[in-house]
């Protein structure tokens, strides 16, 4: 039976056998062939790591549980974090299942519904302040510097080693054979956590080959790529909507001992991306999710992938997590339909299709 | 790595080994232990099967992915479904990974925002139909009859198959010590297909003891519990707002074939149960989900549940196809709080909870 990444990879962390896991039983996310996507792009092997079903809908569960089990173990009654989504909704629900209490600092612009309704539904306390999200997260680090509350976003150093299970799972699903690893770039966290996951289990002996590292940030918020601070970061793929990353260097680190690349993809590719993953692949992702896919896309039109390569798309979180991509006026033009008129409409539709 | 339910389960499924497979790697979701309401009510161990995540987000995969296997395999080009959510989704994602034509008859009332977001994005085409469910179906049935498209709701026989992997999964997990069974019915193929695959397991000798069947309805669709037609099924939980359900007989046995029940939760109880899987268990849920938990609630008020009894509660789908539940405005009241302001906010609510 699964029980959560830290029992899994109890060895790669820092946690003693006495200490109490607190785990929402994520991880265990399922690695699934894109093949029509693949062949589309010329017969790469491409995999996408669906994040969205971790137990709170993002990969941020991941780090969440190491960061809340250490909170509890040492003595903190309160978490706090500055999020503009993800990360609040995942805070709140470890919070709910260790009994703390869990304050959520948005920036007061817009964030998504789903994720909002996550983190109020668990219980959090709310609070949208005045500014962006680098304004919220210097409030957090203040506060928690008086010692009062535990600060739970990526700069707690347990975020990012609970997210380096990604890579392990990666490696367990693959047996080792990755060739590259595409992940969506926006706080820079989980780049760098998936890096150092793989040179972990390289370390240890369990994966032969480090793979090449691709990251995506999106162009109106591409800090990395640019080499400056955005300092009004702006894309629809909120949850990467990032000026000014917190783990920068250590995800231009692991770009470059890779011999990788971090590049930057438009809003429109991410739509594009989103909306061919969901329509050819059935998997419904959040667009910075898709970030990923539309830069392996990108990179295949370009030759830098070859045939026969083994490619990981990390998509970090779930597409229900912010469902205002579609809107169901534009595709249901009538309501009401009759029912001798229903066979007319697909049997048309069928038809139209035969004669392509 | 996991590849599916199918490929699984293969023992117990009709699949010859040439049949190309149709899979969204479904299935293997999480059972959580709830513990915090484990306790509450006074020490039983409750276990959560959290359906919510499997890839289209509720349990209908496990029954799609036979589904669809099998009309590709006859050749079909088109699916049909009549669906108030969860069904098109899941149907609309299997026929996109296929390649097949998909179309959803809905309902021309209330549908949640977040299943029509999935369905529309996975490429369906998607028909609101004057009339109900039931009116939807009925359509559907004619259409498929006419044999150019293949039905996909659950009286296709390969969905309540698929299912049963659900029952598989349970006793896998808890190495068959299950001694309860709570779950959700609308439809009823679920309690009708955990059922079955409960037999299953114990007629191949890896289950010894059968558990108890707990089957939960809404007090406004709740045809089973009161053995009548329901012509205006009514409940928030828009999941199992059904009110002549299909698959009505096979619940009717799998209750009494296990000495169980099936009765009825109220609205409130059922929206409460929601919230309390969320404040106290980190997880979110849809409404029809935690019928399960506000039934087993009730029955340990009635003392009906043992302490130390194993209860496995089925949570079927994920809330963030739902979010209408929450209300963001009701929960935050102040806009652009200023820094100075939100120091004071912390330490007042971490104060107030020191004096409780």
């Amino acid at each position: 039976m699964w029980n959560g990444i830290i029992a899994k990879y109890k060895d790669f962390f820092d946690i003693k056998d006495e200490e109490k896991i607190i785990t929402l039983n994520e991880g265990n996310t399922p690695l699934i062939p894109a093949k029509n996507i693949g062949e589309m792009l010329g017969g790469i092997n491409l995999y996408l790591k669906y994040e969205g079903l971790n137990t709170t809908g993002s990969f941020k569960d991941r780090g969440m549980t190491m960061a809340v089990t250490k909170a509890v173990q040492e003595g903190s009654r309160a978490i706090i974090c500055a999020s503009t989504g993800n990360t609040s909704a995942s805070a709140a629900a470890y919070a709910a299942k260790a009994g703390l209490k869990c304050y959520v600092l948005i920036p007061n612009n817009k964030i998504a519904l789903g994720k909002l309704a996550q983190a109020i539904l668990y219980g959090a306390e709310v609070i949208p302040v005045e500014g962006n999200f680098d304004d919220a997260l210097r409030i957090v680090r203040e506060i928690a510097a008086e010692g009062k509350v535990t600060l739970v976003n990526s700069i707690n150093p347990y975020r990012l080693l609970g997210q380096r299970s990604g890579a392990y799972e990666v490696c367990d699903q693959l047996e080792g054979k990755i060739d590259y690893l595409s992940i969506p770039v926006g706080n820079a966290g989980n780049i760098s956590a998936y890096w150092a996951g793989f040179k972990d289990y390289h370390k240890a002996g369990k994966l032969e080959k480090l793979p090449v590292m691709l990251g995506f940030q999106a162009e109106g918020a591409a800090p990395i790529v640019e080499d400056r601070i955005f300092e009004e970061p702006e894309t629809v793929a909120t949850a990467i909507r990032i000026g000014n990353p917190a783990s920068w260097d250590k995800a231009v680190a692991a770009r470059d001992e890779s011999k990788g690349l971090i590049q930057k993809v438009t809003d429109i590719e991410i739509l594009e991306a989103q909306k061919l993953l969901a329509s050819r692949e059935g998997i419904f992702v959040e667009p910075a999710s898709a970030a990923s896919i539309a830069g392996v896309m990108k990179l295949s039109k370009e030759g830098y992938l070859q045939k026969g390569k083994n490619i990981v798309a990390v998509l970090t979180g779930n597409g229900l997590k912010d469902p205002s991509v579609v809107s169901p006026e534009k595709h249901i033009k009538t309501y009401g339909v009759k029912t001798e008129e229903i066979k007319t409409l697909i049997y048309r539709s069928l038809g139209s299709d035969q004669n392509d």
